[in-house]
């Protein structure tokens, strides 16, 4: 049985296939029952706020009739930006967990770094689940971009 | 004629009639054509993402066919939250007007200080305008909650 970052990584391949910036994710409510996975759709919706975990949270929310999610995990192939980050807060999702890492983003490390140390955020976070893979993907999609470029 | 923080400010008042935390906004291009006045719509569309400029954003990219807004003006009747203020420079929206500041948030002042610094974010950003009457509402708004509750 596939894990849930495996099924967000599927999802993160299909966002490769269709030219949009490979990252994917899944919310599952504590039992394990999933109720979106989803993936970036910048281009395809002309949306600059479709990313994979916008589009997951408004997924789950609706299908719940609820603007929080406490108790609900979000498992996503890169590490959510500030907006995404604080989409995940504003939701109250109990848990992140996020492959890839965006180093090269320091100020999205100190937010991390803020967050984890301040009680006020009751969030869990875990960070470099199926890593390498997540990251592959991403750099072989951006190099493509320079090869075409 | 209504100025542009006006008329976000009677989407605002219109939040307020639907029990949704009292904030508006509006995008208009360097012309001054409007294309999208919102209003936070988190209860009504069990959405936490839907914040007013979030909607903002997602109508005139929409309408534009286009997720980037280069030259485009955003006015916000409350200083963008962190979500926000993130999705307008994902959206690469040229000028931020905004009404009341959210001076409890003292990391969010942090935020809006590392970006004004920082000239990797392409963004003018003006406070206060209109903000006595844009602070009035949203503390009305909270009174009432706490009378309520």
């Amino acid at each position: 049985m596939k894990s849930f970052m495996e099924i967000a990584f599927s999802e993160a391949k299909l966002a490769f296939l269709k030219d949009e910036v490979p990252v994917g994710a899944l919310i599952a409510d504590r039992k394990g029952q999933i109720f979106a996975k989803t993936r970036n759709k910048n281009r395809e919706l002309n949306d600059p706020t479709a990313h994979a975990e916008i589009l997951a949270i408004r997924k789950t929310c609706k299908e719940l009739k609820s603007n929080k999610l406490f108790g609900y995990s979000i498992y996503v192939t890169l590490q959510p930006c500030e907006m995404c980050l604080h989409a995940i807060l504003n939701a109250r999702i109990s848990r992140l967990y996020y492959g890839a890492s965006d180093l090269e983003n320091t100020s999205l490390q100190k937010v991390y770094n803020t967050i984890s140390k301040n009680k006020k955020f009751n969030i869990e976070i875990y960070s470099g689940i199926n890593e390498k893979k997540c990251s592959d993907l991403l750099i072989n999609f951006f190099r493509t971009k320079r090869i075409k470029s």
